[in-house]
């Protein structure tokens, strides 16, 4: 009995570390953070580029939270309600924020569907929501399937601390990366192969790290997939108001009430949301879990006590999004920078023959650079992501760490800059492109002519999507 | 493999509800919420007694917001910071939070000990630090020992989805339920024979429900036997800064860094925090985890992505806690009144006869009605909380749902109202008294004479000590 649990400890942590411990999609953030490119005072550092934040609209935020400061609990206007808000500890939280919430949702989702805020469960950021509802549905050795490429995170939220596990949906770039009905089959077919119980399908509607929207058909394919094996579907929707040109986003809410043809239970049906994408609020960590099965809200409501949202933010937010011309107008405006930053980074790129798959959706594009690797194989993309993140100075993400099953392919995040800033990495880009067919019909860097890169220790740095280093934003921007 | 997942999941949540579904300490909350006592609009109403919240400092707190406006991002003066604050999402926190609530870990011990910014690690309230640390510490089945009585939250925080144990160290009120060496050895020999791997024991200090703090030789032997052992000691210290009189209040930090005599292997010992209790920041959802093993603060941190704590009010806390001249002003007056209170309540209760276990920590009173028990069985303290909750009409927790090992202890709350409402409180309590002397020898409940409660059904209503009615606290202000 009496032995030292120090070893146990330690292995138990490295299991953690495991499911994420060589990403690159988290080992760009080292080089980034030693070496951030600032446009007076390092301009020749790294930019950012591995980061999905919608920064495009802040400024909208902070014009309505200066004219609304009976909003803020902080201010003289609000100040009045700080005792009961700093005091209020419902799980259930504010009324008023799960009211506005369900709205919300019901808005980004063009009206087309509405919300029940006795649904609406909180949690720790989609981050935390993952983890929840995995926890609700699956025991340990469980399995979700999931189409790749998906966000790397899944592989420490869902699977960590629950033991669940994550069956790839095999889909393919010679069709844009569509989930089919034989895809969903193939990977259900492996998994009972291997004894793995399927516990569900998880999909993420817009897609990270595609940017795009799933159409109807794939929607009403996965619903009646999931209804004949009798499995749970979980929507991640978190991408749902950066859907910036048609065609529209379509949350799987809207085919259950409309699509009546299909058979569905409903309570098999659970949608994972938060404000940290579609209004640019991942710091505040607002999570959301909206299950058709009461049992699933009763349960995952329990659960949220670990990770609840501060009512100093839910007050907030409330308020913020119950003003709803400032939604309306915030939207709008959102969706009109992002399809302009799209456009001036995507044609940017054409201009040097990189291309990216078409979408419309997202913070980021899935960028295309197959015609680049010395092989077809994913030593060649990481070979080429050293040269991206040490020699061009731009930190993005090889889709390897997306699972994605084809080398070649690279997430680049936009909306986390200023136009500036896109057109040096634009610069970048091109100077890197050009120089090369300049100097040698093969990129010179794969004739090694420049490049002297000392092997990189792929450090364990982190299971989080979150930045390593810690570092003041603050310190930042006076840098 | 397609089975129907339903009712798997229905007894999942069931297991999770098992953990606390008939306490009475959670019961208590649904007569409140259905009657709450309002001084002018429901003066016949239940007095929320059964609520461990401080609310005796507001004022200051809302002083302090109003004379520094630059401390939120949600004003004029602090806006400019919003965009950098929202985004961020690095989950080692912002440095100058963790650099002040560093220092007010000291203050709040008396500034008799140092703590390593370095070490602190956010989640999501007391609730999330506990689960994260038996995450971090065991494995499913493995137990932690814990003196009795203790906090019922402990059964979900500690047990639900890391599949812990809790076993019981037995403290009697003989003894002023004082932790003993051979309490200990007791409950760790009991999980020995019946094959629990025990990893640690888990101390609250100051105590919830006793009000009470533990004297040197008594952390002195605690640290001795996990040392022995080898095994881990977690120490809940939520309640640091509510010591209001001699003996004053010893960290565990302290007997590590001046008991050097002691042999001590500092990876064993963690300490949790939060601002719920000594601010009185329940809402803001701030708990910390202080451990001295690194891989324990690296673990932590890592899974603390599951619970952060939204940068909005970390931005705004970090600006409160580093001005030294507030928080020593707060933390004076803040005994201060607490002193007071307590004062005047256990002087009001012992005026007809009822004492109280002596304390000097906490936001309640252990509050002694054995005398008042028809027998000594939890039945009739059962019997005794119904006409308490349904007949005085105040809400306090039996000593049953702290697992008190003894029948007739209550724990009563008394920070979480104004003076007024202490006084209709103590008028109650005085008049049920009273009525039952001039009535009967024996107390006129116990005769049956007035009671025609109905069997009230004990309702699983909660897993959680969060009220379990959503209901919006603007509302409450307003009624």
């Amino acid at each position: 009995m009496a032995v030292d649990h120090q070893t146990q400890l330690l292995s138990k942590i490295a299991i953690g570390d495991g499911h994420a411990e060589a990403s690159p999609y988290f080992d760009g953030w080292k080089a980034y953070d030693e070496d951030p490119f600032h446009p007076t005072n390092n301009p020749n550092g790294v930019i950012q580029m591995g980061l999905a934040e919608n920064q495009l609209t802040s400024d909208l935020v902070e014009d309505w939270i200066v004219s609304n400061p009976e909003a803020s609990i902080c201010t003289p206007e609000g100040v009045a309600d700080f005792k009961a808000i700093a005091n209020f500890q419902d799980y259930h939280g504010l009324p008023e924020f799960r009211n506005t919430v369900a709205k919300f949702m019901g808005r980004t989702r063009g009206n087309r569907v509405t919300f029940d805020p006795d649904r609406v469960v909180m949690s720790g950021g989609a981050t935390g929501a993952h983890e929840v509802v995995a926890f609700c549905l699956a025991d340990p050795g469980d399995a979700f399937l999931v189409p790749i490429p998906y966000y790397p995170g899944f592989d420490r939220d869902l699977r960590w601390r629950t033991g669940v596990q994550l069956v790839p949906i095999k889909c393919e770039s010679s069709n844009n990366f569509k989930l089919t009905r034989q895809a969903l089959e193939a990977a259900y077919e492996k998994a009972k192969e291997d004894n793995i119980r399927v516990k569900g399908v998880l999909i993420t509607n817009p897609s990270n790290p595609l940017g795009t929207v799933m159409d109807r058909n794939t929607l009403r394919t996965v619903l009646s997939f999931i209804n004949e094996k009798r499995i749970h579907l979980v929507c991640d929707e978190i991408y749902a108001a950066t859907v910036f040109s048609h065609p529209s986003f379509i949350s799987i809410a809207e085919i259950l009430e409309e699509d009546t043809d299909i058979e569905c239970d409903h309570d098999l049906i659970h949608i994972v949301y938060s404000l940290s994408k579609d209004m640019g609020f991942p710091g505040f960590r607002v999570g959301i879990i909206y299950s058709y099965n009461d049992a699933v809200v009763n349960c995952a409501r329990k659960m949220s006590s670990f990770g609840l949202v501060s009512t100093h933010t839910q007050y907030l937010l409330a308020s913020m999004l119950s003003d709803e011309d400032f939604v309306e107008r915030f939207l709008q405006e959102s969706a009109k920078r992002l399809s302009q930053r799209y456009r001036v980074f995507t044609s940017g790129l054409a201009k040097v023959g990189i291309k990216c798959l078409q979408s419309n959706a997202g913070l980021f594009v899935w960028m295309d650079l197959r015609h680049l690797l010395k092989k077809p194989t994913f030593e060649s993309e990481m070979e080429l992501w050293r040269v991206i993140i040490h020699e061009v100075k731009i930190n993005v993400s090889p889709g390897s760490s997306f699972h994605c099953p084809e080398a070649g392919w690279f997430r680049v995040c936009h909306a986390n800059m200023d136009d500036r800033a896109v057109q040096v990495a634009l610069q970048r880009i091109r100077n890197f492109v050009l120089q090369n067919k300049e100097v040698n019909k093969k990129p010179c860097w794969q004739s090694n002519l420049r490049l002297s890169l000392k092997a990189r220790r792929f450090e364990e740095i982190m299971m989080s999507p979150h930045s390593p280093i810690p570092r003041s934003p603050l310190v930042k921007a006076t840098n």
